[in-house]
């Protein structure tokens, strides 16, 4: 089993992706295809303590950019680093794709030339948020601004599902984001939503907030694309401007510096777990084959994990089980 | 000038109101009227090492509890704290009210005994984000799940006033909450939003994500109520989340707790900084009446700032300059 990274992809490739590509290959044996420009990932490589057997590159010449527009990027840039590894995956030459690109473009590619599973109406991005052991999923976090309550009933099945195979949590506890416990809280469409839920097989334990997720009583959480994002950059945000004040702090004084020495290793830990998208990728969910998005910011600790999800996910029975979802 | 403090709201009432507007009697010269049972009030006065002058007692039999329906809480006690503050209000024998009740509630009783200011076609719950000095003014965060482009376009004129007034920022920059700079990001609402507060005289910098609001590249920032209120309530999860985190650390190994005592009194300061609810109260706005409302867990030193910002609120000009915005 082979697994595509993307080597162009992220804030900090190509040295980032093949970092984690090598440790992957080294450490948990996988076999992975590298997508992008040959000379370049040569340089990378050649960089490295040593090559593992394992690694081998597949040439795409063009990449797409962070600013570029998803849509264009798929069309005019076939050649693309993002494309060509989605194209290794719809040709089954590889199982899984890992990308840390820009996230539109991978929706896109993904879309574009995979396609959606049956029944299937919208993809959705998923992030993993800090709370128990596994983190709790939330979906869709980016891919869908405007959602009918049909795609959050979905996306609570993929995400249940993914849960289930992944974590090998046997009835995922599925929430539905909203601003108050009682089912008739909410916008018009968390209503719609909250009795659709009802009205399904899942382990819906109904609306959740904030506190929920931090505090794990929930492993499943659905919303649409629009609150979903602005909640992972705020948490995001908040978390920066935490780390960041503090670093402030330790750094005034002197003897804040000697302290901010001890807990150096602990809180810069803390940080890391805290941060979802580090430990392992997420998964885009509802399309033809297995793809998972790395942060923009992700360092080869964040792709060896990333990578581990992908080969998790591909080995797992996960596609099949997606397939055969409840299609209402 | 009077402030009316609703003795009974809040989930460290009675104790922490009255403490804190015995703080705020004695050190900021403010008189205010404790609305509640006389009983209790009295019984927590006698605790107090003095009583200053500028207390006064207004009886009020009743209390909204955290759980009481709001419409129903307004209707049907018509003698609880929050409402016969709010009459006090209306009246003119107070000049502004401060809640740390139920917010449902003081947001229904406000609507219900002052009414609406005109032009103005739903009210808005506003929170402070910490980044810069002042904060950034978010609105609504919870009043209003559902919402009309035009009630956002609202929400940014009152919240412009506000900074503009409150915190003498002379074109207080507006931004739109939204997923992406790009002015076609973003759900339909945002979409639309973003086109009519570009043709409003005000300060309109473009969408604004999490990160905007934490550097303090804004100082206002509009949404719907419904996303307003999963960020706040996700932010402050993710605080408590990390700081209870920090505190298992500090307390896992001997050599961590010498250092966390030494680095206690400085992050226990920024916590508080970071809690935007604690440090003076938010309005709401769109009422004919400045209400002020405290976090539920505010303290005495919470309810205190509160008691500042509604008495700099009504002796600055801010309610005429908020009954005269354009309309649309």
């Amino acid at each position: 089993m082979i697994i595509a990274l993307d080597a162009m992809g992220g804030d900090r490739a190509p040295r980032e992706p093949i970092a984690g590509a090598v440790q992957a290959a080294r450490e948990l044996r996988l076999e992975i295809a590298l997508v992008g420009r040959r000379e370049i990932i040569e340089g990378e490589l050649a960089r490295q303590p040593h090559r593992p057997a394992g690694l081998r590159i597949v040439e795409a010449r063009e990449v797409i950019a962070m600013g570029d527009s998803p849509a264009q990027a798929v069309r005019q840039k076939r050649d693309a680093s993002t494309n060509v590894a989605m194209r290794l995956l719809k040709n089954g030459e590889v199982a899984a794709v890992v990308s840390a690109g820009n996230t539109g473009a991978v929706v896109a590619s993904a879309l574009f030339n995979l396609g959606r599973l049956p029944g299937i109406a919208r993809p959705a991005i998923c992030a993993l948020f800090p709370s128990t052991e596994h983190g709790v999923l939330v979906l869709d976090v980016g891919a869908n601004a405007d959602c009918k309550p049909s795609y959050l009933v979905q996306f609570a099945h993929m995400g249940s599902t993914y849960m289930e195979r992944m974590f090998a949590i046997p009835r995922p506890r599925v929430g539905l984001l909203n601003i108050g416990e009682e089912e008739k809280k909410g916008n018009e469409l968390a209503q719609e939503v909250h009795q659709k839920l009802r009205r399904t097989h899942l382990n819906f334990i109904g609306n959740v907030e904030g506190q929920d997720i931090t505090r794990g009583a929930v492993d499943v959480v659905v919303t649409d694309g629009f609150t979903g994002n602005v909640m992972v950059k705020a948490t995001e945000a908040v978390l920066d401007f935490v780390f960041s004040r503090m670093r402030d702090i330790v750094s005034s004084r002197i003897q804040y510096q000697l302290a901010g020495l001890t807990l150096r290793g602990a809180l810069r830990d803390m940080r890391r777990r805290l941060d979802y998208s580090e430990y392992g990728g997420v998964p885009l969910l509802g399309l033809k084959g297995i793809v998972i998005v790395a942060h923009g910011r992700s360092d080869a600790f964040a792709f060896k994990n990333a990578l581990r999800t992908a080969s998790e996910a591909a080995s797992s029975d996960l596609l099949s089980a997606l397939t055969g979802l409840p299609k209402k």
